[in-house]
């Protein structure tokens, strides 16, 4: 919150102190939803009711869709009939259907006893889309004209309903049974003459969604496009609903966040974090760290199968974690980059051979520059001042450290690039391929290289 | 690119090889500006010109900015002075700005000397203003209006700049000296009376940036308030331009990239994956690799001082992957999550109390769990089946290991959760707190606690 909003907040919660509530509501009536939202949630649950009761009835519908679910379920735990009925009334349908699907059984049935069939019917149609689809994303209201209209028909159509849609700014032609033919934004029809017909000025070649269609594809039209709303059709090419901007962008911020929590090897959750119970998030890390911490044993029994022999040249157990370390940042470095590049459409799995060219000439020249800085590191510091090679077999030790370094890069580097596109071409969420995942197979790959090598140059 | 556009790209690229002009201007003009630069991408540098002369004027300025700067460049170099003001003339002068930007001084001097004054002034105005600004990204194209003015007369004047401004949908209400007095969207004078005053319609609490506040903020500011546009004014209040949400689309895109390449230790690039140059993505990864590589030499430091007791009991060298592994894994869960709601103004400073107490219970919980779950393999797999343990230690051996891995996980948390907020606090970027550079952190001291407790467990 910045100093605007903590100021407000303090002289709010003072007129709540004061029961001044005629000066609270003239102070909130000049506020945003969200600011007031945030506002809120600061205050006694007890309050809630009261304070939601001072706001204007448009308004009150806005704040209460910017509440999180626990606050909204009390609210309409609070709400005699006729207040549910009166806030009901304000929301848009998306958010409507976003509402009864987080309530409880009970307090969802009595929203939808509250609302009239028809609403009720396209709620439950909303409800039915899967979650991460267009449909379960788009919204009802909208303006349609028909091709014959003139603009000045379209105006009086657009005044007449405009009120009660979500936006006035696209409009969408269709025929019968509601087939889609064209979009005319309010901007054509304003710079039109008032008897041209809006069939001639459509644009047809429309940008649309399917209601089946991923809403993270659909949501990175928005960011392709430039558009403030989108169409969504149904298999018969009919308008059945239209996304608007703003939900895009809510899209577009929750898909990152899940990348992120993914390539940390969290479980995605769509919660903020201090709104996330401790238990929650329990839940959501604990399967990873388990699995990688069993994944990671391998590793040790590598390296205990190498005992005998690492006995003999205690040295090289003091590499390890900077081999382990310097390949698994490198190959997170890597499948990071390819990931984000995977969700935001940059390359596709027909770019793998190009990737990997990429990745193969970035890690030689990486691998050459840390095995170069490394040597030099390792004669003068550790070999000539701290003396930590004393097997008589120096050199082979230090370079053994060095080539393994340049070979692990490139391995890792490679595998951070192939696994992500992999995994996606599989069906799979590249995410989960990120560090977490891909390190724990470098470090098993990374401790053969070295070993192998060591037996060989100075072992063997 | 989906089959869709995979299919027009053949066809078009048929016509380009027949040299089937007028056909190929039919296709495209019926082609989205982003789908043709996508497709043009693909295409031989020397058919580029012909192909953009091909396109109606105001779609060939709308499929030049979707191109990347060496495509600009190529097209500005084969453009006599006359293409290029034609182009020019359509661009936004926020786009015009950037490609300024963006261009050698060569071809950003030809293009400033191909544009009437008043633009130049415009551009060097926005040029002027720092990247990361408000400024950096507004347009100085939209609607102004009088409060003494009528709808009607709001209207004609609507009618009369429309076409040339970014939106029409978003009205701006100054007065004197240009200051922002309020908004008025084109809803709300859609649906007022033609002789209503504009300054008893328009909402005198707007929301609003100034010049230089960080665009990352202002982007977020779009996310909360569901605008459409936001009015950017300086010091002194006055009306400097706006900025449009396709706009903060792209700096929400960015800056989600940004944070996600600063986890994965790699400089952040504007360029998508594939158009950055083998040298410049050596470049971004080579400083932190560079810098955690030798970090990891301390906690190699810190094996070797063990090395004389470390031979004693070899075996515990095996489990020290699983434990940084798991440390680490633990501590970059926390300090992503934590990264993440910082950026999403969810949490901050004043937060950090909460968050430790969260994190440290998340850390109890996961250390006892792994904890025991570790023992368990521990008891079973390597001492009574693989026999693992020979110093005849074996319980205080298990016991380190298990009592090291429940202090790592919680020291990995608490770290994981303090050190993005402090460095938010003193001003550095958190997200360089993210996994490589804490888990970097986390080996050393893992192998401290690991080495502290052998000692009085095992060797003592």
């Amino acid at each position: 919150m910045d100093e605007r909003l903590l100021e407000l907040e303090e002289q709010i919660f003072e007129l709540i102190e004061n029961r001044r509530f005629v000066q609270l509501k003239n102070v909130l009536s000049e506020m945003q939803p969200a600011d007031i939202a945030e506002i809120f949630d600061e205050a006694k649950d007890k309050d809630i009711p009261v304070l939601f009761r001072i706001l204007p009835k448009e308004l009150a519908a806005e704040v209460f869709v910017e509440f999180d679910t626990d606050r909204q379920e009390l609210l309409l735990n609070a709400f005699s009939d006729s207040e549910l009925r009166e806030v009901l009334d304000e929301l848009f349908m998306d958010d409507a259907a976003d509402i009864v699907d987080e309530m409880p059984a009970t307090v969802a049935k009595r929203i939808l006893k509250n609302t009239d069939a028809n609403t009720r019917r396209m709620i439950n149609q909303l409800l039915a889309y899967p979650d991460d689809s267009a449909g379960s994303i788009m919204t009802t209201e909208y303006i349609d004209l028909k091709r014959t209209m003139t603009v000045d028909e379209a105006f009086d159509k657009i005044r007449r309903v405009g009120l009660n849609t979500e936006t006035i700014y696209t409009c969408y032609v269709i025929g019968s049974r509601r087939k889609l033919f064209g979009t005319i934004s309010l901007r054509d029809l304003l710079l039109s003459g008032k008897d041209e017909i809006v069939g001639d000025l459509m644009d047809e070649n429309v940008v649309y969604a399917n209601t089946l269609d991923d809403k993270e594809e659909v949501a990175a039209m928005f960011d392709r496009y430039d558009m403030l709303a989108l169409p969504v059709v149904d298999k018969e090419h009919r308008l059945v609903g239209i996304i608007t901007v703003d939900d895009a962008i809510d899209v577009i911020q929750e898909e990152a966040s899940e990348d992120i929590e993914k390539m940390a090897a969290i479980l995605p959750s769509e919660k903020s974090y201090l709104k996330t119970g401790v238990f929650e998030t329990f839940k959501a890390r604990i399967p990873w760290l388990l699995l990688l911490m069993i994944s990671a044993t391998f590793t040790g029994a590598i390296i205990s199968s190498f005992e005998a022999r690492l006995a003999q040249c205690i040295a090289l157990v003091a590499f390890i974690p900077m081999l382990m370390g310097t390949g698994g940042n490198s190959g997170s470095q890597t499948s990071v980059s390819v990931i984000r590049a995977l969700s935001l459409g940059d390359i596709e799995f027909r770019d793998i051979l190009r990737v990997i060219w990429k990745e193969l000439r970035v890690a030689v020249i990486v691998g050459i520059v840390l095995g170069i800085i490394n040597f030099i590191k390792l004669y003068f510091v550790d070999y000539l001042w701290l003396k930590t090679f004393d097997t008589g077999a120096e050199l082979a030790e230090m370079a053994t450290i060095c080539v393994t370094l340049i070979l692990v890069i490139i391995v890792a580097k490679i595998l951070g690039a192939v696994l992500p596109i992999v995994a996606k071409r599989l069906g799979f969420d590249p995410a989960v391929m990120a560090s977490p995942l891909v390190t724990t197979i470098l470090d098993a790959v990374s401790l053969l290289i070295y070993f192998g090598i060591a037996a060989v140059l100075v072992l063997g």
